[in-house]
């Protein structure tokens, strides 16, 4: 257990993902012994991520939770990448290497996790759709600071069930890839505590292309078979 | 509930997968109404097939199953994928093309079952390494007649537990996909009656990449969480 505290920049932090992942991320100061995150939400607009900083503790205050070791803020993508130690990409890829390009100094060190899928709705299905590169975490590497540790994790978990905080029971596997042992180690650690993952060592970055390719899987099999928000599990 | 015999060519029926698939496809004659499935076991000896159909047999009456209703034999590659009306490709990526070239003819008309996975080793990992087609599902589709119909199913399972037949209480989800919504709907009868899998629509014979690319990544999870055995499901 470390008492330290870390500062997380979940960037689009006000978008369908990272909504969930920010109250997940704030409320493991309260589950778990000696976590103290301070969450920082992301958007191209510092006023819409002060809004939704302020919206997710209110959410929690009324779910009953205590806010008073809860620490949630908003400010510009920008900022809140160079206040964070790790910083989270819940955006599209198609905004994902302009935002990398433009934030490009507050990346250096830091640990940047991708769990951004590039996928292409075809008829009633989606295609993944990789960059050149082979996948988008082999393209965010190659658009990063060397000194920057990426990772690939949380790109299978259901983002409605993410985002129900209370009712959620469920439990999915949540991969995680890297070249980075620390910083694999450090994001396993973040997913251990999240209430709705249990995660698994997913191998060398390399391997993110087929993390990545479990999204269009995950709901074209949910649309084709009659389910919701589908996540997966390993036995 | 058919009452029609089914004659179904397991080629490549005296490897690893293949040894389950022919034992759980003869046992559905006893274990689902109405089904009369004739299993035959291709190799490139038709000896050697003879004597796996020899071993099948009385490995299940070992077990304590009636095998008077259970017809299992053996045959060259070519003769058994000529008597069966569904085919099921159990062999190696590598040798699939030159083996569906020499029986080429043998398979106008046939439903042809691909659970071919076209991957490398590569140090401790195994990464998915699809032709040019974009899998291997496609690649075969592009070498037989325009009448087979081609569907990719199986890939995921874990070859002890399917050939556990008796203690193996594991269900898996496996994924069917073709092009063709009858041979779809025959693959996914087939599946449902195999006592380890719960099958499930995958969609148009393009999402065979996907598919194919899941059984690397649970080798690689089996290996790198310590494992055995994984397998898959959707919740």
């Amino acid at each position: 257990m470390s008492s330290e505290k870390l500062k997380i920049a979940v960037l689009g932090g006000t978008g369908n993902i990272g909504e969930g992942m920010v109250l997940r991320l704030a409320l493991q100061n309260l589950m778990a012994e000696g976590v103290k995150n301070e969450v920082i939400i992301g958007s191209r607009s510092k006023e819409a991520a002060n809004e939704a900083a302020k919206k997710a503790i209110s959410e929690l205050e009324n779910c009953g939770f205590d806010t008073s070791k809860i620490t949630i803020t908003g400010n510009s993508n920008h900022e809140a990448a160079q206040a964070a130690e790790v910083i989270i990409l819940t955006i599209r890829f198609g905004h994902v290497l302009p935002l990398l390009h433009e934030i490009r100094e507050a990346l250096e060190d830091k640990i940047l996790i991708t769990p951004v899928v590039p996928m292409e709705k075809e008829g009633d299905l989606f295609v993944y759709e990789p960059p050149e590169e082979g996948s988008a975490a082999l393209a965010i590497q190659k658009n990063v600071p060397a000194s920057t540790k990426v990772v690939a994790a949380f790109h299978n978990i259901p983002a409605r069930k993410l985002r129900d905080i209370v009712k959620c029971k469920s439990v999915y596997h949540a991969l995680v890839c890297s070249d980075d042992a620390e910083a694999k180690k450090l994001v396993i650690k973040l997913t251990d505590h999240m209430g709705c993952m249990k995660p698994l060592d997913g191998g060398p970055l390399k391997q993110a292309n087929t993390m990545e390719s479990l999204t269009p899987l995950l709901i074209n099999l949910a649309k084709l078979n009659g389910f919701k928000d589908l996540g997966i599990n390993f036995s």
